[in-house]
């Protein structure tokens, strides 16, 4: 068993409204010196077997395939826990 | 400059639908060996200051006032880069 983290963000060029008014509403509930937020999603895949190359192979494919949209989205993938 | 990530996850108790919906199409796009999926939401904060106790503390308060719905999620608060 592993636990294999796969993050996706959007691409730096895409605007990111939600990031934006989650900046905007920060100075409003008290809080400042935040330049900029972006959303994106985490994805924790529990793979059966040990996270070597091969897993971590198919995981990418999983976020080409699935997880991400590649056209506006950047995606990593990473070992969290073996 | 720094770079703070604050990671939100649905509680272990709390049924995750996308996460599972996504479980489930593995397979059928050809993909095994995967036990479970949980789908989060991942922030990118960009601080003007360094990423010292005191700024992780306000993420922090961030996190609890706005970022995360701590009734049914949980967050962590780590540096990605100064």
């Amino acid at each position: 068993m592993a636990r294999v983290i796969v993050d996706v963000m959007l691409k730096p060029e895409i605007l990111d409204p939600q990031g934006q008014a989650i900046a905007r509403a920060l100075p409003r509930l008290g809080f400042s010196g935040v330049s900029e937020v972006r959303q994106g999603k985490r994805f924790e895949v529990e793979i059966d077997g040990p996270a070597d190359e091969a897993a971590l192979a198919e995981v990418r494919k999983m976020a080409e395939t699935l997880l991400a949209n590649t056209v506006i989205e950047d995606y990593s993938v990473r070992v969290e826990a073996e």
